[in-house]
Formats: C-alpha cells, sequence, structure tokens
C-alpha cells in the first residue's frame, strides 16, 4: 500500500459570501474510520446545497466535514477496518457528508458505489448527489410508475437532467419546465415528451392541455413560491409533489381543499441530514436498478462544465450562469 | 320472499338550509340491481357530510340517490342478480351511495359487513361511514404503526371516537383536542394518553410537552384553518397529516420548508366519491382486522342519541348541539 501524504490542498470557505469565500488551504489528509474509505479524489461534483453553505444558508450537519463538496469519484486509497466490499485501488463514487473539494475524501462504504466501466471519473463524480436524491425523491417518495405523467421543474439542472432519463427510462411520460427555448430543446433530447419555456408559456396550462385535462401524476419541484398553487392545479387525482428545494420561497398561501378532493400528497425531503443506513438503502437501488442502464448508455450522465480543484470558484460563478447539467471540479 | 311494498317513507331535502327541509316524503321502494342488495332499514347513521349536503354544500355525486345518508343497518329484503355473499334476511351494515334515510335502501354487496353477533341494529349504522373514514385515512393513508404518537381532532366527533379507539387498539399513543372537560374524560376512557381543551390550552405545546419534543407521527385532522400550521409545527420527522374536513377553512398559509426538513407527507381523502371497488377494499380489511374488536368489545360503538326517521331533523339540529360520538335514526 502506497504511504499517504501528511497533507493536501483542499477548498475551505473563508468567511461567508461570493464564490471568492472558496479558498484552497492545506489541511490534513483525513483517514478511514471503521466502516469507512478514504478516496484519492479525481474528480468532484457541484451542487446546488455546497452554494447555500458557501453562502452561510446551509450549514454542515453536526459531525459532517466543514470543506464543502457531497460527492466524489477516484480509487480507494485505504480502507478502514471491517470494509469488507472496497480495497485500495477500486474505482469508486460516493456520496459524502462533506469534504468533497479536496484532495482526499472520507467516505461511509456503504454510501459508495463502484464506476460501472466505461464511464470516466468526471461523470462518476457527477453521479451520486443527483441520483440519490432523483431516486429516493421521483421513485421511492413520489411512486413514480411507467406510464404515469412526471413534470420536473428545472430541467436542466443538475437534477433536472438525471429526473428526465430516469422517468422516461423507467417508462413515464415526462414534461418539464426551463427557461429559455434552447434548454427546451436540450430537455427533449433527454426524453422529455414537452419542454415548457416558462418565460413564454404558463405550464399549468400547458399540462392540462397536453394530459388532456388529467393532470400529472408526480412532480419534482425545486422552485416553491407561486409554483406550489399551480403543481396542485396540475396534478391528477391521487398525485404527489416532491419538494427538495425552495428556491421562490416556502411559505406559501394554498388551499387545501383540492389536496383532499384530490387525494394530493404533498412532501419533501432533503438529503444530505439523512443517516448512513438511508443513503446506503438507496445506493442499493441504484446500483440494482439504474447503474445498468448508465453503463449500457440509456442514461447519459450530462457534464455542464469542468474546472481545476483551485477554480472552485469560478466553478461556483458557473452555477448562477444559464448552463445544462453538471459542474464538476477534477484533480 | 315477502312482496316488497311498492311504497316507501323517506327523508327529502326540500330546498337547502336549516334542519327544517328535511321533510318525510313518500317515494318507490328501490329495487336491487345486478351486485346489489336492498335493505329494510332498520337503523341509518347521521354524518357530516349529510349536514353539508342539506346546506346546498357537497351535493349527492351523479348517479347517487338525492334523498340523504351514507350507512344504514337493517335486514337484506332482496338480492340482486350475481350476490352471492348475501340472501333475504341477513343482518348487513352498509356503507351506501345516498339513501340511507329511508325505509329501505339500496347498498353495493361489496359495501356490505355482516352485523357481528352481540351488535344491535342501531350500533351497526354507526359503524359503516365512521370505521371506513378512520381505516383509510389513519392507517392505509396515514400508516399509523404499533408504538407511534397519534393526534385526533375532534375526539368526540362520530370519526373522533372511533380513531381514538382502533389507534389505541393498534397500539398507538393517543392525543386528542376537544372543547370540554367532559369530553376530555369522555376521550380518555376511550383509550387517549391525553384529551387537550382546546379552549384552554394550546395542542401545539401540549404535543410538544407529552411527546418530549419529539411531535406526533399521524395526525387526522377535521378543522383546518389556523390548525394546519400548528399541525406541521407538532409533526415528528417522517410525520403525515391527513385532512378529511375544513371546518375552520381549507385556504392556508404556510411554511413548506418543514415539510421538507422534516420529510412530511400531507394528504387527504373524502370516502363519498371513491369507487366501489375501493370502498370494498377498506371493507375487506375492516372484516378482517377490526369487526372482530368490535365484536369482543374492544372497540365500542359509541351512540350519542337516537331519532326517529321522522325527527331527522331534530338528529340534524342535534349535530350541532355538543356530543359524544354518533347521532342515529331508528325505523
Amino acid at each position: 500500500m502506497t504511504t499517504l501524504p501528511t497533507d493536501m490542498t483542499a477548498i475551505d470557505i473563508v468567511g461567508k459570501g461570493g464564490p471568492e469565500v472558496l479558498q484552497p488551504v492545506t489541511v490534513p489528509v483525513p483517514r478511514a474510520g471503521a466502516g469507512e474509505v478514504l478516496i484519492k479524489v479525481e474528480a468532484a461534483g457541484v451542487n446546488r446545497p455546497d452554494v447555500m453553505q458557501r453562502l452561510g444558508l446551509y450549514p454542515a450537519p453536526k459531525g459532517h466535514s466543514e470543506i464543502p463538496g457531497l460527492e466524489v469519484a477516484g480509487t480507494v486509497a485505504e480502507a478502514g477496518e471491517g470494509v469488507s466490499r472496497f480495497k485500495p485501488g477500486d474505482r469508486v463514487m460516493a456520496l459524502v457528508n462533506g469534504g468533497g473539494y479536496a484532495q482526499f475524501c472520507v467516505a461511509d462504504e456503504s454510501c459508495c458505489l463502484p464506476v460501472p466501466d466505461g464511464i470516466g471519473m468526471v461523470e462518476a463524480a457527477a453521479i451520486p448527489e443527483g441520483f440519490f436524491t432523483v431516486w429516493h425523491n421521483v421513485f421511492e417518495r413520489g411512486g413514480l410508475k411507467s406510464g404515469e405523467w412526471f413534470l420536473m421543474h428545472g430541467g436542466t439542472s443538475g437534477i433536472g437532467v438525471v429526473a428526465i432519463q430516469l422517468a422516461h427510462a423507467f417508462g413515464a411520460k415526462v414534461i418539464t419546465t426551463v427557461g429559455s427555448d434552447e434548454k427546451c430543446a436540450a430537455c427533449v433530447k433527454l426524453g422529455a415528451t414537452r419542454a415548457i419555456n416558462y418565460n413564454s408559456e404558463d405550464f399549468a396550462e400547458v399540462v392540462k392541455e397536453v394530459t388532456g385535462k388529467r393532470g400529472v401524476d408526480v412532480i419534482l419541484d425545486i422552485v416553491g413560491g407561486d409554483y406550489v398553487e399551480r403543481n396542485i392545479r396540475s396534478l391528477a387525482e391521487d398525485g404527489r409533489l416532491v419538494y427538495i428545494a425552495f428556491q421562490k420561497g416556502s411559505k406559501v398561501a394554498i388551499d387545501l381543499m383540492r389536496v383532499m378532493l384530490k387525494r394530493l400528497t404533498l412532501t419533501g425531503s432533503t438529503l444530505r441530514i439523512r443517516s448512513n443506513e438511508v443513503k446506503a438503502g438507496i445506493a442499493q437501488a441504484l446500483e440494482q436498478k439504474v447503474l445498468p442502464l448508465v453503463a449500457d448508455g440509456r442514461v447519459r450522465v450530462v457534464v455542464d462544465a469542468t474546472y481545476s480543484l483551485a477554480e472552485a470558484a469560478q466553478a461556483h460563478a458557473r452555477m448562477d450562469e444559464s448552463h445544462v447539467g453538471k459542474i464538476v471540479l477534477t484533480l
């Protein structure tokens, strides 16, 4: 086994604010505890929660690394006590409790997945957060089934590109909202039956028309605000509305009468605060049901742009620009 | 087989308004169609939806009888084509699509249940609406499990007395809200761990204290209005909030952030508009899991008062007075 270096470069959040608060620092290399692996990071995904954390709006939960970064891909550098599945040198991608923007990162063994053959490290690093989130919220929590209608708000977001493809791959009909005609075209390519430019169309009207007044069965929303009431109107009987973010706010006025009369389910979740046991369960489902689709190319990992670790600030700036798919740091 | 009379007495809603619009009329005796039984009604339950229908706020769904009454007990007078389980003379109780306030009432065979030995017709008529509603919303929709905390608003309502007892019988810990100390005492007798007089205590504060800040797992609410936000605050992680009525209104301002962060589920349903297939499924579950508890006395049918069919107006007036349990018409 190669000797681990003592120190490494990581990105720290110095204060809180704009992308400029992301600064390279030298810190000790962490070690793998029981049930954990240490990953020599080759690529790390950038996600909206990292931006929120940078802004000081979403502090790292207790016991999580203060270094940002919730997903990485690389090779196992060290396997902790009791680790049985992975050994040094294995190519893995992992959902991690922070610490991803660094040369080395610790992951719970149960939250690691083998990188499918033919998938590069950049693509692999772009998988965990989006795929865990979509699988849990659209399929487990939302219960989307083949033949049903699915509405995804923000179709070109890191979550959106995964949700459209997985819903389509599992037989659902997909409608999505995005902010430009170019993004509409990108979403249709990913499998959307209909993409709506929210700057020129009212999604509730389009949903009504496209579904023949029936409405959709599952909505995954990251917008909130005035979308909530329109989502409720857009749902079919027994429809499910799942929230994973509220870019336009979470304080809303709604009429619950429709929730009762249509027997809707309104729910939501955040991934980061879940236990490793829960994450492990999602990982197992992904490995069984979803990674084969990635391996055979039916589901693509959509990467918008890559930046070096030292360019983390530029990567975050890119998050606020119009982009399609995931932004990834490479090491 | 006894010959059926041609005409019968039923209660009609003459116009809409106060209890006085309920008036006895003579109408033809209905006949059992395919898959239906005709019941010679001995008792008929009075429910809140009947009151709403009388007020003109809740018209009978298409294809349902205009005569009020959603549950009856009596003996089978006629079995329609294809009916296999019940025969004339059998003692049954049934969830019906209207028409209960009458000497004869048609029921779908699948929505009939045998009256358990030792249970009188008055008690039997008080079972279907409340037990179907509670079983579906608390156990099927809300997923209440043994060991969990359950909060029932309106513990002495027809629904409340059933919900408290069933939740308790299936191993949940029950908190309930009512409007007087006498009603609190009645609810504790039925199995509530803690009954809250909402005129002197804030239920959200009491829930916090009683559950050690944890919150409850399932809430069945008939109130709405300002209860919604307090319900959301009172739920534990992964809690479920189920609506079956909105006595204080359904248009509310809420913060969905808590729904997401605690992974709550907000849902609801109404029984009347469901298909006979759905009702049949609930009937089967009740027969298997709940009627044995009624038969052996572990779950009591709580009857507040009985009135003759001709006194239907008085029965409705009683609905607006302080009462505990079900109001039943007898024939």
